[in-house]
């Protein structure tokens, strides 16, 4: 636990209805949750992003620690670790920095952008009023131009692909609980992650029944007082 | 080091002119060396795999301990760490075991199925004499069917594949000289392995030029005074 002394917030990326859009501050609510820390929520829209602290951060999360604003989830997750070195530590080893950093680039290049044309005008549509617009002109020009509408036309080939990336998940899953054992550790968050991001906005099932993925994803749901099932979301895994 | 009362011995396999044709034996061999443990070589051809001991091992790596056998890569290095513990450990935590398999299930799923047209008739090629019908016959039923000749025409299109599947270790290798961090573990000697494999049978270049992936394969070559350079291949860094 924080001491008295210590106040913790964090900047949280907010749809409409409170749905908590970012994979990347899902991460940080995880690894304060995994310490033992108390932190109070700063839910921002995208348009809020450049009114935290001095105006020099593009994405959130960011931390507020007495103060001080770290942003960048890894950069958050390793202060903490150094910062907080009495509670339960993030990386229990180098290697598990490094697997986690691989499983990221393994979703980054394989899993979201294959997810990503399926889901993006839901984005859009759960954002709040005022961002809608941002949304739509930055997640076009992410598409190379193409409309929210097309991109979502061509969602099922993507779903597709993902369903072929995923395969390594599985096959891990298949031999064990989590990612990193018996015990979930933050490859399995960095993970899981992805998945919130998508069951914040996309009201249909995105895995066959019977998957690995499914009870997985489940059982980290329910982490931490079920942190990311109370959130708003809708039922991804259909079970 | 290994005392003096204690004999090891691994049988690797073999093909025509020395080449060794197993990444799970590459994998191995490194392990030993990585705990400094001097071995004896036994190369074995497909055929003699059947000759180890009882008869009960269908595949190498099969690791003979002063006449106890143990075979698969991941027993044998596990069994290492649990008999020489006073040697560096090939997994120094659980999380370094963890992505280790985490990074085969994802070379096996999307990287080795994707090469695996491309190379298996000069796998076929590279066997020895007495092996070839055996590896055409029980490659071609890996291959659902399809002759040697027909995977190797549609080889290109699964190398494509692959420079697409090797996104997250070009990606990984962009920050970190290796998959373990500053220093090659065993995450690094199983994703490694699989290029072993290759640079044993396929005269050809497999990556473009200037991809983080040659200077990282090229630095395992080297190690443990050049063991896997050492062996018979071809240069399919092109570097």
């Amino acid at each position: 636990m924080a001491s008295v002394s210590t106040k913790l917030a964090l900047y949280d990326l907010e749809g409409r209805d409170g749905r908590r859009l970012s994979p990347f501050c899902w991460r940080t609510k995880y690894a304060l949750a995994h310490k033992g820390l108390e932190w109070e929520d700063r839910p921002v829209g995208f348009g809020e992003i450049q009114s935290i602290g001095d105006g020099s951060h593009r994405t959130v999360p960011v931390l507020d620690h007495d103060g001080k604003l770290i942003g960048d989830s890894w950069k958050i997750a390793v202060y903490l670790d150094q910062t907080f070195q009495d509670a339960p530590p993030i990386f229990p080893s180098l290697d598990a920095l490094h697997y986690a950093q691989f499983v990221e680039r393994w979703l980054f290049t394989q899993v979201f952008t294959a997810m990503f044309p399926a889901l993006v005008r839901q984005i859009h549509e759960h954002a709040k009023p005022e961002d809608q617009d941002y949304v739509r002109r930055s997640r076009e020009l992410q598409l190379g131009g193409m409309s929210l509408e097309d991109a979502e036309k061509r969602g099922a080939e993507g779903l597709g692909a993902m369903a072929v990336a995923l395969a390594p998940l599985r096959a891990k899953l298949a031999d064990m609980p989590y990612l990193n054992g018996n015990e979930p550790g933050y490859a399995d968050i960095v993970a899981a992650s992805t998945f919130m991001w998508a069951r914040a906005v996309y009201p249909k099932k995105l895995f066959p029944p019977n998957d690995t993925v499914i009870p997985w994803f489940k059982s980290i749901l329910e982490m931490h007082g079920a942190l990311g099932r109370s959130a708003p979301g809708y039922d991804i895994t259909g079970a």
